[in-house]
């Protein structure tokens, strides 16, 4: 039984006020957006990367949660199991890391906890400014509403592919996979346009078919209008593992289709904005998520890859 | 360098609005106390203690710091490291021994992240609802006050042995290692008449300093008023070893002399309450806190141990 599963039949039923029965990217309680994500050495990030920006990336990923739900990272406790072998130059290096992102964004470090182990670990609960009353969740889309994504989908697959040979700190193909570009810009747009909304983490395609079911929607995306990384000629095959691939730390949402004239005027004034597909009414009984290929073939994803579909 | 010494370093210029200076055992923002303590496989439970207690001990060293801090246990964000070698049926463990102190002390899981790893971590962050706007902290003692510390120290030392030998998930001897009993009786009372205050986890004697430190106060502890643990005979080497031990999840705080009606009271009532000392104005540059053995000998501690002191 996989930890989804483990988390929907244990501890779903304990999830209290403000959880939003733990099927969203974050709580809300105390008039704040709370989000906590853990990263393992080994699991999340590689026990080569730089420590600085192993903590700038745990601190990303958590503002990633939170300006999915259309608030502003201000806050955060810091949970550390410090394996001592990494020294104190490591830990010199690890508070760079997390004083860089507090420069840059304004957050600030509330306390925590650090303790021995085997293993890093970070574990991050961040507490963000709501920009509005209204919660942002995964479901609240329609059909007719447009598929919007923010930044570049697949930096997270060709940046861990470059890092797994360990290069220097400032090695610009690793550097996509080891310090994640949230969409800090667009983040205003976001709290004020997006209708439902979640943070790409565990790929797009995945994270499409989470939106479509919270939202009651069937989505379907236009391979050959994401905005791939890295992909200039939009290689189907690097395309097709750009879109599971995870890491991504970027926003997928809906916006209604009279909001399309706020989207084109915002990406004339720079920020990174694609509309890369459409809601429909579902035509089973859950939403699904369906990509299309620029030569009209629709593809679906199952837990074996990638299937022809219809 | 230890943990302490790198925060100090590191983290404490990190330190923002509502984080006492990382100095306390608790954070204040959004009108909440805010804690977080780490739970590590082999460092602070044992492989073999039974999953639905690590899981109550988990919540209940953060409620330990709530409680401490003058303010009711409401809700908390679960980080958990999960080793799938645990199985289907220790998440459900686990998850009944959270379910348990739900019913217990009214709190509610909020949200959080589960991962997988080698070994089991729980990173809990818990929010606590003040009892008083006035906060509570370690600062704040002056010399006449009493020292009392809630319940009996030295459950964690003597538990600990009886855990060391794997017993049935019932054993009454390991019991006390494995499922703390923080002064959830006495929190009223703590909140509403300590003047300065803290959890005791880390050794009644360093904690003891800590307050010292932290109110600018000596303290001077009575050997033979510290309510011990399964030792009747107020053995003195085995209550050395219980005053340094750790993992007692009481509280130790300071009384205004003239709170000493009040706690009669309370004591009358059945509040395990125990005065163990008093402080006076600091003989040297800082606080320290010194032992009166039944003898009058007075011992201080050192990261040697114990030494005659004076």
């Amino acid at each position: 039984m996989g930890e989804f599963d483990l988390i929907t039949r244990y501890l779903k039923p304990l999830a209290g006020e403000g959880a939003m029965g733990l099927d969203d990217d974050a709580a809300r309680a105390f008039g704040r957006v709370l989000t906590k994500d853990i990263l393992v050495e080994g699991v999340h990030f590689l026990p080569t990367d730089p420590l600085d920006l192993v903590a700038r990336k745990a601190l990303r990923v958590n503002m990633s949660d939170v300006i999915a739900k259309g608030a502003r990272p201000a806050a955060y406790m810091l949970g550390l199991v410090w394996p001592s072998r990494l020294g104190e130059e490591g830990f010199a290096a690890f508070a760079r890391g997390l004083d860089a992102e507090h420069q840059a964004h304004g957050l600030r470090l509330l306390g925590g906890d650090t303790t021995s182990g085997q293993h890093l670990v970070i574990s991050v609960t961040m507490f963000g400014e709501p920009l509005f009353t209204t919660p942002l969740l995964r479901a609240g889309g329609e059909a007719g509403d447009l598929l919007v994504v923010t930044g570049e989908i697949g930096h997270g697959v060709v940046g861990l592919e470059a890092a797994r040979n360990a290069p220097p700190a400032d090695d610009p193909g690793a550097l996509p996979y080891r310090l994640p570009q949230p969409p800090f810009a667009e983040a205003g747009f976001i709290a004020a346009h997006a209708k439902a909304s979640l943070d790409v983490s565990d790929g797009l395609m995945a994270d499409a078919k989470h939106l479509a079911e919270a939202s009651g929607v069937d989505l379907t995306i236009d391979l050959q209008h994401v905005p791939f990384a890295d992909n200039p000629g939009a290689d189907e095959k690097l395309a097709l593992r750009q879109m599971t691939g995870g890491d991504d730390y970027q926003t997928l949402f809906l916006l209604a289709k009279d909001g399309e004239r706020h989207l084109v005027e915002a990406q004339q004034h720079g920020l990174r904005l694609a509309v890369i597909g459409r809601a429909e009414a579902m035509a089973g009984p859950e939403g699904i998520a369906t990509l299309r290929a620029a030569d009209g073939r629709l593809l679906s994803i199952s837990s074996d890859g990638w299937d022809h579909f219809g």
